[in-house]
Order: C-alpha cells, then sequence, then structure tokens
C-alpha cells in the first residue's frame, strides 16, 4: 500500500507532523552515482514554484542518505533509504482540527479506514510525503539518463486559462517549452483565487523522450496503464490521458492513423518512425520509439482561506476557519513530482528489461 | 504481466487465433455461487453491443469450467480456471498480414519487445482476450452483490455527438439512466462512420453504488489508481478521469467543495454524506460513501475498411486492405468490459479488508 | 496463493477429480523451444518411477497446449497455458470420503478454512497438482539448458535403510551417480511396507551444477530461501538442508571453512573456485560457482491400506478402509518434481538477473 | 529483495558500517499499542544471549520510531519506520579487508552480483541487520498476542552436545521449557571452540501454541512453505525441518498417523484434537489447531580468531587475520531472530485472513 513499483520499488513512510518523511528505494544497479545538483533543484521545485504564487513552508528539506551508498559515493544495489525530518511543524496549530472533518480532505474517510488518524495537518495524506517521490525520483533519474531519456512536465492550464496546445505544437522528437514564466492570464488567474480567499486548478502536460521501441507491457502491465497508476497516487489528481487522449472520442479512425514512415536502414525489426504521433508513443502497452506524452487534470486545493460550513467527527455542524498561507494553486507545484512518479516508472520498466 | 489483482488475481491467457483464451481467477471466497445467467448476459453485451451495430464474429463464447467449483456448484476458495475455445478462424485470411505493420496496432510494437509475434488476428494484443476479462467480472460480481454494491457502465458520447450530462444527471444515490438504445445522434455517428469505412471514438461513463464508506487504501494504493490502472489496460482507451475530473482544472475550490451534511446519527464515524459529489465518492483513495464514478474515452479502432498505406517489416512501404466486417465503434462494446474490470478492482479490494 | 514465482511465475489450478489440472506459466522468454522428448520423459518419471513400487492410476497425463507457442513451435514471450484432463476418475468410490477426515491428510484443514471442500480425492490438495510443476518444469529448463546449467535430483535413502553418501561423493563438479535401479535394502523397504500394508518415507538429494557466480539475492531473496520455499510447497515434504546442513550444526567452524583456491586467470572478480564446498555453492543468498546442492525429506504416506481409526466432519469415531492401490512410497516419485521446482527457482532468478 | 511478507511488508536498509539500519513495517493494523518492554527486552536478547559467551560490541541499538505511531502511541495502519544509528564503527579497522574475499563470507559472491560491495565488516550482509527483524518482530507480536498466539525458541543443541529431547518432551500442549541457562555440555562445546579460536554451530527449537485451525495457505503459499523461507533468510541457517522432520523419512506410515481424537463438541467443523502431532500442526499447509513446531541447523561462524588462508580481489593468496572479538557460537543470539521472522510469518497471514 506504501510500496510502488516492481523491479524498482519505492517505499515511503511519514506523517506530516511526525518526526520525519522518507522513503527506501529498493532495485537501484549498483555503480551509479546521484546527481546532488539535479536532486537539489527538484526538492526547490517541488517547495517554491513560481515563489511569489505558493504557500511558503519553509523547510530545509535537506534528505539524510541512510544507506545504499558506499563510501565512495556510488550506488551499492542495496536499498536507499532517505529521511527528511520534520521541522518547525506546532502540532498545536491543528489541535482544533482533531475532531473537525474538512471538506474534501482525507480526514473522514481516514477514520472510517483505520479509526483514527493523524489530525495533525493531514498526517500521512498530507502533501508533503510528496517530499519522498520527488527525492526517489531523481536518484532514478539516473537510470534514464545514461539511456539518454527525458521526461519534462510543466503548467498548461490555470483555471480558465486556455490550454497551452501542447499535442499540436510538440515537434516529431517531442520538444515542447514548457512557458517559465508562467503566462500572464495563468498567473492573473492564480493571483484572482488568492485574491478571492479561493483556489483554482489546472492541468499539466509530460512528455517523456529517448524512450526506444519495445518498453513495457501487454495487457495489464501496459505502459500507460502503470503511468495512470502512477499519476493518480498523486494527491488532488483528478484525470489523465495520454496521446490524443479524450479528442480521441471526437475523432475518425482516419484522421488518427498514425502512418509508419518507410525506413531504408534494414535490420529486424526495422527502427520505424510514424508520421503523426496521436498515439501519444504506444501500441498495446508498449513504446514505439515515438514520444510519450500526457496530461494531467488537478483541481484546486479543498483548503481554501475562506470560512467553510463542515462538521466533526460526532456529526455535529462546526465552521471551519483555516490558519496559515495555503497554495491558491496546488498545480503549480505539480510539475517536479510528475517528472517524479513518471521517472520511477519508466525506471522500473529498464531495470526489468 | 498477465495478472491482473493482489487479493484477487486474475491471469489470462491466449491468443485471438491459437486454441483458447481463458483465465485463471484465484482468491475468490469459499462458497459463492456463480450467477450463469449474469454470466451468459455479460458475454452477449461483450458480442453484440447494439446488434444492428458491431461486426458479428460469431462465435458462442461458451466459457468451460475447468477448476475451483464443488461437485454442488460452489465455490471452493481454489482457483477458478476456465477456456473459451476459439472457433472459425481462418489463420489464412491474416497470411498477407505476417509481414505486414497496421498502423496504430501493436503489430510493431510486439516485434521490438518480442523479436517475433503471432500475426493471426492480433495474436495476444487482441481484443479477444476481453472474453476473460468479463467471465471473471461476472463470477467476481458475486462479492459485490453481497455486499449490495452495484457497477454500471454506458455509452455516453460517440464521436462529436456531444456528452450526455452525465454527471450533472446523475442522483444523489448514483441513479443514472443510461439510455438504450443509444440517442439517435449517436447511432448517426456509428452508420455515417461506417458508410465512410471509417471508425469513430466514443466515451463511456460508469457508477458505482452501494460501496461503503473506508474501502480503498492511501497514497499508492488509492483507489482511482487501482481504477485507472484497471481501465488503462483495456485495449483503445486513452483517457480516464473521476468526479469532477477534467472539469475541476477549470474550477475554483469553492464551488467543488463537498460539503458535508450534519448527521444526527451517532457512532463513530458517524455515518456522513455530502451535499453535493464533485469528489466522485473518493478522498485520499478511500470511498466516503457517496457514489464513486468515472468517464473512459476510447479512440476509434485503427482497423478501417478503408485501404491504408503503411509498411512491411522489413521497413518498405505496403498498402493494407483489411478484410472482413469491422467494428465501426469499438466503444459500443466496451461498457460490460469497464464494468468487468471494475468489478474485479472492487472486489479485490473488498476480498482484502 | 496459487502462483509462485516472481519474473517467471506459475499459477496452477485443479482438483484432482475436477475436469482438469493445469497451469498458465507466464515469463518464459520468447523464441525458445519447448524439449517434448525431456517433458514426456518427465511426466513419466512423475507417473511410474520404479514401475514395479508405485500405484499406477493410469491415465495419459497428455498436456494440451491452450496459448503462448507460435505456429512454428516457438515460445511468444506470452503467457503459456496448458492443461490435462482428468479421466476415470469414479467419484463415487469417494462417496464414503465425504464426511470422513481422513489422518494427516487436508481434509480436516480445508474444512477449517474454506467451509468446503471438494471430498473427492484430495480435491485440490491431492499429489495429482504436481502434474502441473512437471511440466511447467519442464518448459522452464529451455531457460537452464541454454546456459549450461543441470539440475538432478535422485533417492537417497529409503526408510532406514542408511543414506547414501551423497554429500560425501559427489565431485568438485557435483557429479553423482543418483543409482537407477535403487539398491536392494531400499527396494526392500519399500516391498516390506507395502507387504504390511504400510507406508515407508524418503530422503531426496538434488545437484544443480553449471550455474555462475552472482546468481541470487541477499537478505529475504537469498537462492536457499526461494529453494526452501519451493520445495516445501511439495506435499509431504518435512525437511531441507542445504550444503552440509544440519551436520553443520554439530562441526567446527575451522573444519567446514571452504578455502578459496588462488587464480591466475585474473579479471575483476575473479573466477575462483573453492578447496571444499560444505557452504552448498551459496553465501549470502547469492551462488559462488560451486555446485548448489540440497537434501529433502518426505514422510511416508498417510494414505496406507491397513483400516485406521478416525472420525467423521461431526468428530464421531469411524473406521477408514482405504480402497484402491495406494503408494508405499511417495519419495520414490519425487525427484522429478524436486527438479521441477528448483528448475522453476533457477529460471526465475535467471530471467531477472 | 530487501521487502518480506504479503499483507504485512518488511522492508530492510542498512549497511553495518554506514549511517544506520532501519526498517519500515507496512500492514501492521491500527489501533496497536507497542510493547516497549518486549522491544527491550527481544534487543537485549539479540545483543547478549548469554552475556559471558558472545561476542560484545556494545552499541546501544536503541530504536527511533519515525512514523506511523500516533500522537496517543497507538498504531496509525500506516507504515512504521524505525532506524538504529550505527555508532562505534571504526572502518579503518576493515581496511585491510578491502580486497580480501574471506572465506564462507559474501564478500565475494556480493562482488559477483553487484559488481562492488561496502567491504567494512560485512556491509548489507552483516548480521547487524537482524536488529531490524527483531524490532519488526516485537511490533508484529501484538497481533499474536491479541489472539493468544505465542512463539518460542531457544537451543536445543551446541556442537556435539547431542540434542534435547525436544520433539518428545513437548506437552500436547506445546509446552517445552527451553532450558536457561544452558546446560553444561552445551556451555563447555561454546568454551572450547573460543578457547581453540574456532566455532561451533548449534541447533535452535521453536514451538507456536495458540494456533487456530485453518491458518495458512494450500499449495505454493503452505505455512511451512512461509515458515522455511523465513528461516533460511537468516544467516548462517543450513537446515530446517518441521514436525518429525527428517527423522519422518526413515518412519512408517502407521506409526506416525496422527488420529484424530472424537469430539463431542459439535458444530462444523468440529474443534478436534489429534493423539500425538508428528505432523507438526499443519495438513496440506494448514494449521490443524495442534502446536507447530519446527528445527533449524546454524553452521560455525565462518568469522574465526585463527589465522585463515584465503584469496584477495586478483585471485592471489593471502592470510586472514581477523580482528576484534568473534562469537564462538552464532546460534546462541538465533532464538530471538528465529521468534521474530517467524512472528512477522504468522502475523502476515492473521492480518491477510
Amino acid at each position: 500500500m506504501n510500496t510502488f513499483g516492481d523491479s524498482l520499488r519505492l517505499t515511503t513512510f511519514g506523517e506530516s507532523h511526525g518526526p520525519a518523511m522518507g522513503g527506501v528505494l529498493d532495485g537501484i544497479p549498483s555503480g551509479l552515482s546521484i546527481d546532488h545538483d539535479l536532486l537539489h533543484d527538484w526538492l526547490q521545485r517541488r517547495r517554491t514554484a513560481t515563489s511569489a504564487l505558493v504557500s511558503s513552508r519553509v523547510e530545509p528539506d535537506e534528505p539524510e542518505f541512510l544507506s545504499g551508498i558506499s563510501p565512495d559515493g556510488l550506488t551499492l544495489g542495496t536499498p536507499i533509504a532517505f529521511i527528511v525530518r520534520n521541522s518547525g511543524q506546532h502540532s498545536s496549530d491543528y489541535e482544533e482540527l482533531r475532531h473537525l472533518y474538512r471538506p474534501c480532505h482525507a480526514d473522514y474517510t481516514y477514520d472510517c479506514r483505520y479509526g483514527l488518524r493523524d489530525w495533525r495537518g493531514g498526517g500521512r495524506a498530507s502533501a508533503r510525503e510528496t517530499v519522498s517521490r520527488v527525492i526517489a525520483g531523481a536518484i532514478a533519474s539516473a537510470v534514464l539518463v545514461r539511456q539518454g531519456i527525458s521526461v519534462k512536465a510543466g503548467v498548461i492550464a490555470i483555471g480558465t486559462s486556455g490550454e497551452l496546445p501542447f499535442v499540436e505544437s510538440m515537434s516529431q522528437d517531442g520538444d515542447f517549452n514548457f512557458p517559465d514564466p508562467l503566462p500572464e492570464k495563468m498567473l492573473r488567474e492564480v493571483e484572482e483565487a488568492r485574491k478571492a480567499c479561493d483556489s483554482v486548478g489546472g492541468v499539466i502536460g509530460c512528455v517523456v523522450t529517448g524512450l526506444s521501441a519495445g518498453i513495457g507491457n501487454p495487457v495489464y502491465g501496459k505502459l500507460q496503464a502503470r503511468l495512470a497508476e502512477a499519476i493518480f497516487s498523486i494527491n488532488a489528481v483528478k484525470g489523465f490521458d495520454y496521446g490524443y487522449g479524450f479528442q480521441a472520442a471526437s475523432s475518425r479512425g482516419s484522421t488518427v492513423a498514425d502512418s509508419f514512415l518507410p525506413s531504408e536502414e534494414g535490420g529486424f525489426p526495422p527502427k520505424l518512425h510514424t508520421a503523426t504521433n496521436f498515439s501519444g508513443g504506444l501500441q498495446g502497452g508498449i513504446s514505439n520509439g515515438m514520444p510519450v506524452y500526457f496530461r494531467v487534470a488537478f483541481k484546486p486545493t479543498p483548503s481554501i482561506a475562506s470560512p467553510l460550513p463542515t462538521v466533526d467527527d460526532a456529526g455535529k455542524p462546526v465552521m471551519l476557519q483555516a490558519h496559515g498561507r495555503h497554495d491558491p494553486c496546488v498545480a503549480l507545484r505539480a510539475p517536479v513530482i510528475v517528472e517524479a512518479m513518471a521517472t520511477l516508472v519508466i525506471a522500473d520498466l529498464l531495470i526489468s528489461s
């Protein structure tokens, strides 16, 4: 339940206001190096997104590695455990939430599932759990890098801003420049939500390039199924599609057939390209060598600054008045988490193939 | 790779033109009965959809049960194996496909993955594999029925017909009448595609009612992640969202907060309802007692009657002229397959909880 | 529960008096051939052991392959399903066993576990299930053969015959000639048990040669742990040890230290041999390139021709009078089953490494 | 590879001279308390056995719990992570082992498997890893205690001391007094080995009482197979048998048939006892309500104080002169580790049933 993956397995642990968050990543091949710059960069992206726009729980988020690394800094092939201490928590801030069910949070469902919960800041259900995913993803990226595979995600829509023409603008090689900084109209959506003490949703696009043909598994282990499972394990995700996605439902077969381009190179099977890539790089659950791309819908965070009517754990009506700062748009921090999960899925497949 | 589920595991096998399709369903509790009427009904729905509209490969699809059933007709708690013989295959019909890669099919990717493939009618990648899912789902439905849980799916859009207001029309209890027969404008889309020797995509809606609160797992085992993985294992699926789905991305938090309704009933935790159900019945990956609902986008089938340019397995250009009848819209047969997969996911969770 | 293995997974099904026994073997690499002569030979060894000595339920045991094989006879990389029809069962013979608990059989424990059981001939707990293991093992042996690995098992003791000096007589390369036919004193033990309407236990030895160094996993996935799990899944097994086994417990460290022999060959790590092989070819759960060998203790079959007092499923005393022929020594048929299980374990590790 | 169990999963990490050992235990039900006295007692037993007899690497071994415990000290149902810091390691002590392969250690096989290893004190292969098993076992024992199940292990033989009549002396209820302190002749074996700068093996017995009938799984998930897998994952284990074990091989069926005693109690299935318990409480892989007992053979530790000839990682001969103190008999510390692993196996089965 708290483990993800087959040949590469990430087990995470930690409640947001317990002693530490952390994880154990088992299955990383021996002899690799951890790119600490990349790791630091990813942790920063997760924390700050666009600094002006997200809540700033200022924690160093410095991981401590406990195992799996040789004295020379190489992976040993044994499990890599890491922890990030929780600091600056003020559990007393949460005392008033102890018997209260926040709307659209996991308070009530955890009580139904377990009979108790750590009520401090969301406990295990807190988005703080993603720090472990980001660390694990950064470690696993070494498996992709040595095969020339790249995973890139970015915001393509906020609220009613309209969606960037992600699919249409991508090159045949999967190049797409996710805007940084975000376009004015997206920033305005966030700013307006914040001013209204409200929150707003968004859409993330993600592209995987450099994946050779033949990666993935048929039937129940389809690469798209593994990606979808990974992405829906992220808090606040409500939708996922790949390739032409939901647009495919309103299309004709003749217009979305990705024709193979003839090849002179020879070999069996030959290395092929398709003229278009409505398929999103996958056929029958297996990569065909074209870029794999997908979209992810994030809901607006349910924690908003306005007071909300709700009930307590006896079913009685109460008012919830959120304290502290809240992200007006959780999608802003999401790209690096989407990248981390996609990286783990692909590294898992590469290790087992 | 060919096994689905944890506590309830379905392993399927079979190539479309081999001796048989089949599966082994392990983990079904002992002492249950198989509802053979339901099973027959599901197999019919998979084969015929609306009879006028789908291709009719006329196979009896009569499953033979090989194990797991007592002389008195009760499940033994041991694996239930079943097979459906393939009949009427004319492999010679497929001889011309032997060295040819059909666009948007798994021919090329299987060759890349395995170095060879069963070229006859799609082999393992054929949609015929779903017969095993439907049989297994019908068996597993006994686990849901005894808890009052119902899973219902239906077509909500075909091509450019516009989408039925599935989410908006659903009652608080999850009642939604999937139209049967389909509305005129949907039928027209299919008919036009057929006449044009083309195919067309569609959207399926699915609702799970009667699920009590507390089912599912947090973090990586979220119920939505399990459902997404299950649904994306179905051929031709390009998108999945649940609750308010992709619409959530353009919404404000204040408008999609599902407020809890106060309850006088008592108990801990109390049985609660929410005033709205934008969440789709899940919080933190665990059911909250409200209906769970989701949408699935199906692409148009890549097998169309018009000739298509493609390449052979040496990379040389060839023309593909499909023979036989083809479904102009695979989404029409899909509802029972979606129901079967959702049933397997939920039965798995019920068995382990 | 009915699936064995990780990268190579065998799922078996079938009750001894149901329609068929069978299995699905998933994970066999593509492009291999099944050695049908070997398969036939293994099935014969399972059935007949030394023909004069074992009960002869005369069933053809001809497997039918349902999937996973190309029209050219090569493995496709997809699941290989096979069945063996049960024939000649006379369920009426077993009617008197319906409410009776045979001593040392699984009748009572199945009723405790499932609330019902297939009482006809042991149902799922029948040794007939091993036919699926033997078929799967014969298929999997193709994975070992191409790496020059051999697995050989044989009887090394029957009853009080005394044990053949298996460990002491084995060459450095793992050569050991399991006697065929068995020595006179072993045959005599079996014959005497039969005449006394009784049964007798035995010990099987097994040697794996040709395994290169570095196969296996540390900590919980130790090769010896995988072998032990595999062997204890065989009915009637009561003990397993490897290398110097139980004798190691009474030994001094200085006498069982397997010294490395110096090597001039170079390379890193160098290919090494040890002067002795008390370790049984494994250190820390991983092979060191020396032969792997182990012993397995089989109990005397609890089905004997003499009448036995027992109880029925209401707890009332009854006499059990076994009918039909019974094996006086199940260990005689066991070597091929031990080989099959060891082959599956090693093939699994080779496929994932 | 570093995870053990199905419904209750222990993932361990850590090298003996890295920053910390630790584990994540996932699947413990919510609402349980950790018995810190028992935990402390187990950690002491692991460290000291009989204090005069074992090497004393004096480490506090105080676990720090990082997650999974509520502010009130109850298990949350979320993963329980714990670490034990390594202290007092002097890696420089091991510098001379960097390029040397100790006989009967995992140095060479790790280099073969991974291409590198943490050479300091055995790294991941060190017996220090068992501290995590003991902590996890102590936590899991809460699951057994509430069902009245007890697991007890003790030394029953050292070297050539002769074996205590464990099986023969056990009462019908599984009572057996493991001697504490150990008998004089066992202590003498240890003392003599120490004086000779040598080591000596031993046998551990273990009894599980209070297990109700119907626990375990048939075929591949047999309780004895799960126990064997667990026990063989412990370093230095060479043999395992249960019930009458290897003695069964030389027995007649008529003498080891455990007759059911008639019962007047009624119910279906009735609660039954057997007159004898040669079976060791298991039939067909499932408990029958009688005590489950087994034996484990431990080899003499390969680390001895006498100089040993060996080779380096270039294959060149070198002399190994061990420093520091060494256990003359690792079996002395083993009972608590055997108890921990058996506890994890049984808790896993109880949680899933």
